[in-house]
Order: structure tokens, then sequence, then C-alpha cells
């Protein structure tokens, strides 16, 4: 079957924005307000503008393009983010703003060419800093407008050079300091799978039912600072060998729970002093865990502070935990489920409902409207990488479904 | 007993000295050639020529004071260095540079007021980065000097931000592209023990009879980006999860050598990407190992590499060794050792031979010309860290041996 012109056009936009922070291994390098987030922020302004939608910005520098069909009605919300891990995938994200932008466009037209008006208008969404990594934490820009987080204290997280979100936001040109997020009767995202679940079972739709618990938290290693070479083994307070003993009991307690799966792992990690002769004074990490029974993640982190005492008298050190983000083992609304399992089976796509792992700018709309979260295959669940891919038919029938559970949303049908 | 005049001096320079890259807990920051590397060398060479010696540097940023009393004579060498780990302490190497100087300047009033003159003459040296922390490898400038490091690959090293050797030298103005260093005769070296058996055995002089052996290396683990929540556990590459275990395998080496001392951790660690939600790809590592027994050391590596096998499969990473810096247990001299025994009798200083187990300039120096090297007690055995410390009178009784070893020395004793 050829390519539909429609289609065709969202396949070369796609091109398009994978140049931005494009890397040789066919991935891209765009963090959160970078050079990289400015250009392709620009870009999908413009985007948008020449399709008639108006551009605005947040206080905390999330992108909105609004298109107003019914003077005053609130919004239905669309998108998902364009900021990127280092060196990771193109689709992570990325397709979800494009497809939200695609589909509201689509819908645009069809109400140009004499389909029923709608309930409600549309405002396509470019989350600021979904992926928490140049600012921690991640769903910084969803966190903040669903009052999770405070604005002022966000504002004000530094990254490692010590830029604050407001400079970096205020460098690229893409925050309003009195600007306003429009407001919202309901929200879809769509994004790729992050996991092998569906192109195991051949599917080509997932729909959210529920989030993975998470708990993710920062803890801090205090040793002392001596020499590598000439301090006698008894007298070390190696912060260094703290750490690592704290990553591998993390690593076993994840393969301790084969039955109901937990992953968990470290992933970020700084030392102080970090000299080749010198041991550790202290090490911050980052403990990322997850689970989909609650009971399970909080019983597993309980072990894991208990565990502690032990390596804390094997490297002389102490341990703290400085810092947490966490969320519960939630369910999105069982009517927006239903609603895009009928889209999906009128479309004749195969499809299943999926619990979501990672987490989402949508994890944190659903506690606020109605909320659809759609999934398309990754081939072989690769993540954060460069490699990450997704078929052009599975982005295209992500599209078409995000297309019409939008429609159905901007008619009020979960209001 | 009151403290004599020059006594007096020393201990005055030496409060000077230590204001240099001065940390709040009372010791030093002033790795080589950072701006306060650069003040205390130009400090220092102002120091020397006020005094008549005649400063010169060499093509690696080797700083020496020369005192020709003998017109075409070779050289007796003396001193350390003065460059510091991060966070250091203000003893380490400084102590050494500024006693060599006391030391020379003291036998230059001598023979000015008619002592019989010596056969060599004497030249300071304050060695280029000793401490390779901010550019590895360690023992920079006397690396160069006795020709087991290549000078333009040793220029050509970069820190973290990318600034060469070469660059860094030419910014603090202390590198001379056409310098030659001095011709040695001798060479005479005080240092802070930098662990506890002096303090222990109540003795005010350490004679270095011989070095233990060390191995360091560096090691990079590779694995795999991927998403740390939603990829499933088996599908994991997880390089900072092989880097732990390394690290926790040498520290299970060196608990399992309680009859043979062996020191050995990992002190150095980098990771890419280092992002929260993103399991790292890469990690390099340093490992640090030292042990009086050569054979003993070379086993210990041996058993842990054949380790690797098993993190390699557990954390699905490959472990590659990618440089190493190592140096057998090797003798120093027995006439300079007895030499300095004699020197420490006549001043009815207790003292002892001792080995060095962290590597010293003397270490290269030796197996170049007859070398001492003297150890002075240090409180606790505390090293590489603010609060090492040594008491006045420690410092003053080895500036008092130092002297008379270096005027034998200039007499020619062990030549």
């Amino acid at each position: 079957m050829p390519t539909s012109q429609p289609d065709q056009a969202f396949l070369d936009d796609f091109a398009t924005l994978s140049t931005f922070g494009a890397t040789p291994g066919k991935g891209v390098d765009r963090q959160a307000a970078t050079a990289a987030d400015g250009e392709q922020r620009h870009w999908f302004a413009n985007w948008l503008e020449q399709r008639g939608f108006t551009v605005r910005y947040d206080k905390i520098g999330n992108q909105f393009g609004l298109l107003e069909v019914v003077p005053g009605a609130p919004y239905v919300l669309v998108g998902s983010h364009l900021d990127s891990q280092p060196l990771g995938g193109r689709f992570d994200g990325a397709y979800g703003v494009l497809a939200g932008a695609h589909a509201a466009w689509r819908l645009k037209q069809r109400w140009q060419a004499g389909a029923a008006a709608p309930k409600h208008n549309l405002a396509v969404v470019n989350w600021f800093n979904e992926e928490g990594c140049r600012f921690r934490p991640s769903l910084m820009g969803s966190g903040v407008l669903t009052g999770k987080f405070d604005l002022e204290a966000t504002l004000a997280i530094t990254d490692e050079a010590g830029i604050t979100v407001a400079q970096a936001l205020a460098d690229i040109g893409t925050i309003d300091p009195d600007g306003e997020a429009p407001a919202a009767a309901a929200y879809a995202e769509i994004h790729i799978e992050q996991g092998p679940e569906l192109e195991r079972d051949g599917l080509a739709i997932g729909v959210v039912d529920a989030t993975w618990a998470a708990k993710k938290f920062e803890l801090v290693v205090r040793g002392e600072q001596s020499h590598t070479g000439s301090t006698p083994m008894e007298f070390r307070h190696d912060a260094l060998l703290g750490a690592a003993l704290v990553i591998a009991a993390v690593r076993d307690q994840a393969d301790q729970h084969a039955d109901v799966p937990l992953h968990a792992c470290v992933s970020y990690l700084t030392l102080e002093p970090n000299s080749p002769v010198t041991t550790a004074r202290e090490v911050r990490l980052h403990v990322d865990s997850r689970c989909a029974d609650e009971r399970v993640l909080e019983q597993a982190k309980a072990d894991l502070f208990a565990s502690f005492r032990e390596i804390e008298e094997r490297a002389r050190v102490k341990i703290e935990q400085v810092a947490a983000h966490e969320w519960g083992n939630l369910a999105y609304q069982s009517e927006g489920v239903k609603l895009a399992l009928d889209v999906a089976d009128q479309l004749h796509l195969p499809r299943r409902t999926i619990m979501t792992v990672a987490g989402h700018d949508s994890t944190n709309m659903k506690d606020l409207v109605p909320t659809v979260m759609l999934f398309v295959p990754s081939v072989g669940g690769v993540s954060h990488n460069e490699r990450e891919h997704t078929e052009d038919h599975d982005l295209l029938a992500g599209l078409g479904v995000l297309t019409e559970v939008v429609g159905r949303l901007a008619a009020g049908e979960l209001d």
C-alpha cells in the first residue's frame, strides 16, 4: 500500500526533527534547554505557526501550540517531550510530540472541511525536561503544571555547571515568566513502548492502564580522603567502596525478585575528589527502582536500607538518603482505556492493555484530567540508546489511533 | 628549648607557603599547574633568588634553584614537590621542597663563613606534578628527567578539560622549552611518612631502604546504554554494575592478604553518560595496588584479572586494561642508607630504616644517582587529607638531618 500524502508529511517532518542534535549512531543528544533543544523548539514553533497554531510558553518552559476552535472552551492537550538523554534514541518523546501535532492538524483540517465542531479546543504540548538528566528530577514541566513540584524551587535547580533551569530556559528563549498553560479538559500521549512486549506479542497498539510504582532516591556515602598507597587498609574510610557495595546490593535485590519483577540499578554517580591516588571522601549516587507491585517495592527499599548497616561497617562509611522522587502503582482512568481500545478495534489494529514501567508526563496529567496513554512497538525494547527503533508502519498506525482518540476527547467523550 | 633563628625562619616560611591554595580545613588545594601552583612557584623562585640561587625551569616544568660553588661541577639535587592533591595536606611534598631549600641555604652560609668547600654544587628542586591527579600519571617531572617517560608524549597529556600539560605550564609561566636540568651527582629528599610507623615507634627519623612494589592500572568496563526503569533486567549490560563488582573484588583481595599486607583500591572513576535514568555504557576506573613483596603483587593482579570473567558474565560487560604504571620492589643504595643513619646518630635522633609504600620522586632518581630518602613522623599516618599533620619539632629535626646529609653528599661521600 503506498504511503498517503498526510502520512508521508509526518515521516518527512520526523526525519527533519531527527536532525536536531543528531549523533553518528543515528540517535540524538539534546538534553533539556541545551542549544540543540532550543533549535528544535524554535523549528517546532515555526511548524505550528505555519499551520495556524498560536505558540505560547509557560513559567517552566512548557511549549504549547494552541488551536482555539470554540472560544473560551478548555483544551484537550496532546503531546510528549522533545528533550532526550545523552546519546539517546530519536523516537523517545519526539515521536509523541510530532504525532500529537499531526493529529491536531488533521483534526483542524477535518473541522475546516465541515466535520462537526468539537466541544473543546486543542493544544499540542512539548513538556520541558521529561528526561531529568541535565536537570534532575525528571517529568519537570508536567510536575510543575500539575502542582507536584514548586515552581520557584524548580527554576532554581542547577546543572553540573551551576546553571539554573531559569537561566538555561532564558538562554534558549523558550520561557515566559508571565505565561500560563491552557486550561486542560483532557490529555493524550503516545510513546514508543521502551520494552519488548508489543513486539513479542505481534501487536500494533498498547493502551496503558497503569504505571509501575517507582522509587528514585539519591544517597550520599561519606568516608574520608586518604592516600591510596600508603594508608593501612584498616585506617581507610573508602566512600567509593561503600558506593560499590550499594550498587551490588541494589542488583542483588533485583535478581532476588524474579517472580514479581523488580527493576533496580544505580546509573548516576559522582565522587570527590576523584583522584587516582586519593580514596574518595564522598560519593553521591542515584538509585532507580521500579515494580508493578507497590508493596514489593516498599519492602525492597526497606531491605536495601537494612543492608546498609553491614556496608557502613565494612567500608567504614556513613550512608544517608538526601533526596527522593517516588510515585505509586496508579491506574489510568478505565474510561480512557476503553475509548482507546475501541478506536484501535475500529481501525482493525491488534492491541492490548499494558502497564508502563517508565514514567511519562501522562503519569502526572492523569491525576488532573482524563488521560489516554498509547504505546507503539519498539524493536527489541531498546531504550535510552541510539539504536532505539520503531518501524514506519507502527509510527503511522499509532498516529492514526492518536488522531481518533484526540478527536473523541475534543468531542467531550470523557467529560 | 627556644627555637633558633634559622629554625624560626623555616617555620615562618612554611607558614607562608601553606597560604597558597589554603583550604578552610587547614589543608591546601594546588594541583599541578593550576593558578595556585603557579603562585607558589613564583613565590618560591623569588625566595631562591633573594638568597643567591639561580632559578631555572626545564622542558617538563621542573623548577630548579642552582647554587654554583664549584664552577662546572655536577650538582647534588635536594627537594620534593609543591603540587598537592585536591583538599590535600600542607606537608606532603611542600615540606621536602622548603626543607631542601633551607638546607642548601644553611650550607651556603656555612661555606661562606669559611667551611671547607664542597666537591659538588647544589640545586634545590621542585618536581613538576608528583601527585598525578589533574594530569595522570604521577611522578611526571622526575619520570621525564630520568627517561622513564617520553617528553613529547608527556607534554601532550590532557586534563579533564582537554588542556595539555604543555599549555597548563605555559599558562602559569613555569616551563622553558629550551631548559636543561642540572647534571646530577646525587639526590636527597625528605617527606612526611604517610603512614603510622615512626609515630607508633616513637622515632624522629626514618631512612628509606626500599620501596613497595606498585601496580597502577586503568580499566575500561564496556556495557550498553538502556533505560533504568523499563529495560528488563536480563537485557541489561550495566557498565557501572561491572565497575562496582571490580571495586569490591579489589578490596576482597586486600582483605585476603593480611599476612603480607596488600594495599589496593579504586579511587578514580568516570562514567558515561552518567544520567539518572540511563544505565552506564562505559566506566573507566583506576586500580592502585601495592605490596612489599613483588611476587605477591604480581599474583594478586593475575587473580584479579581471572575474577573478571565472572564479573563480565554477571553484568554482561567487557573489561579491558587500557593503561598501566608500575614499579618494582626496589632497594635504595645501602651506602646512602648508612650515611643517613650515621647523621641521625650523630644528632642523637632516634631512627630506623623503613620502606616507603607511597611513590616519591626519589623512587625515580635512585635509578640514576646515589639517593637518600628521609621520613619524619606523620600524626596518625593521615595522608592526602587536610588533617595531615607533623609537629614542628619533627619538621626541624628532619631539616637538621637533611642539612648534614646534603653537606656530606656535596662533599662527595657517595661518589
